[in-house]
């Protein structure tokens, strides 16, 4: 049988009112993200991914159960020397956090950070995603995950783009939100940046002239993608270099935001002759 | 103003409590899609997507404030020719059958429709996407959607895979489930009508040999795509003609299912040259 001993080295709670249980239950709301920059990473997973993505922890709850995990512990550990405040206690107050029936055994919460796009390597082979008024988070995280496979070196989100750190769009993301560089910015200062870095921009269109594949990559490029609803404004569309169209039969009129996001991202990195891939 | 009258073409209702309420209510739940054989259709263009491919139409249901639209009320007319019993009613009673606030202005019912794979045409450039035990239902939904904007022939549903008749999968396919034939059957049926028709099987896989974009897809073809968890069981990978891998970078051990599906299924279209597109 287990042992269910409170562990000295963390901090033992024993009821949902808790403060900090209030906290981290909290941060489902964009309005407490802002106000707290922290945001929640739900699981095990997720919290190692972050760690060694050098994000900073503010706090982790874990139940009773899950420290009896020798791995468990460690992460916990690990997260206490990063500076999180560890708390442990029932399922109960799990199942409270994670509002889930069978919730992850790790809850924990990292403060927010977003690259300037200063920061952000321009030389050699580079290529960049950036996305234009994104509204679902679901979306925004599956492209981020798809960003971060097919070595994007960062995804840049442009003007009123919803929100990278919701629950919704770190879990979509399946961990890559930890490891993929972005940058929040405005539209101006994103394409002074592009050409600043000698970055072709290229963009998915209805009004496309040539198929995506027929385009010109470049050493460095950005693949700018629009809003689900309304695709990208005039100005921006004549902004880029090139637009391009992805081949579609019959009377389909569009693709998902997310699945036209990977073709041209694969599409980029084919050009690149899938440089830097795994095997 | 607009006239609110009822229309006496058309049957009002005026009770959340009409047993063609509860049946479409019902819908959304598979057991009462399985014992009736219907499924719901949300607005109009789906609608009108379902009566263009020759779907059967069992009701509709329009606000009476959508009936001040003439095409809707030409949607409604075309509707109760091909078969349908057409309600109208209040807003509220509406809102009672989306569940949403502010829900589409015609909700309709139609019976369900799969293809036997004999059926399917087999001659000729073909291209078809296989999926193994797909658990979720907005997934299905988004691989059809692409599926039907890449060209491919059919979806094949192998096995357990979730309903694509829910709510859910209708919606996430924009339509195109009533565009793309699509037909459910085990495997061993599967793979001996697409050894018939001559098709290559090929299915991406972390233990692929070469590159998606190395495989030879020859004439005709069948993507295979798996679980979302587990892919697929290694006594159907061994059936496949190749596997291939998606190539991905850093830390990334995988695409969401609808993505990779994406990702095969532009690449087989893309070695055939993109014929067919639009434009």
């Amino acid at each position: 049988m287990s042992d269910y001993a409170p562990r000295p080295e963390f901090e033992h709670i024993t009821s949902t009112a808790n403060d900090t249980v209030k906290l981290l239950r909290s941060l489902d709301r964009k309005k407490e993200r802002v106000e707290t920059g922290l945001f929640l990473a739900e699981g095990a997973r997720h919290a190692e991914e972050a760690l060694a993505n050098g994000w900073r922890p503010a706090y982790a709850f874990a139940s009773q159960a899950a420290l009896e995990r020798p791995q468990t512990r460690d992460l916990l550990l690990r997260m206490k020397s990063a500076g999180a405040r560890v708390l442990t206690g029932s399922e109960k107050i799990l199942v409270t956090l994670s509002r889930k029936d069978n919730p992850q055994a790790v809850i924990s919460a990292f403060h927010q950070r977003t690259m300037n796009l200063a920061d952000l390597p321009a030389t050699g082979l580079r290529r960049w995603l950036a996305l234009y008024e994104i509204r679902d988070p679901g979306n925004l995280g599956t492209v981020i995950r798809t960003a971060d496979a097919a070595g994007c070196d960062g995804v840049i989100l442009i003007d009123q783009t919803c929100d990278p750190f919701s629950v919704e769009a770190v879990r979509a993301s399946m961990g890559s939100l930890f490891a993929v560089p972005f940058a929040t910015t405005s539209f101006e200062e994103f394409n002074a940046w592009r050409l600043g870095a000698g970055a072709r921009m290229i963009a998915a269109s209805m009004r496309g002239t040539h198929a995506h594949d027929k385009a010109n990559f470049g050493e460095r490029s950005v693949i700018l993608m629009g809003n689900e609803q309304s695709g990208l404004p005039p100005e921006l569309e004549s902004a880029c270099d090139e637009l391009v169209r992805i081949p579609m039969m019959g009377k389909a009129d569009s693709l998902n935001l997310a699945i036209a996001a990977s073709v041209m991202t694969y599409e980029a990195w084919r050009a690149a002759g899938y440089k830097g891939a795994n095997r």
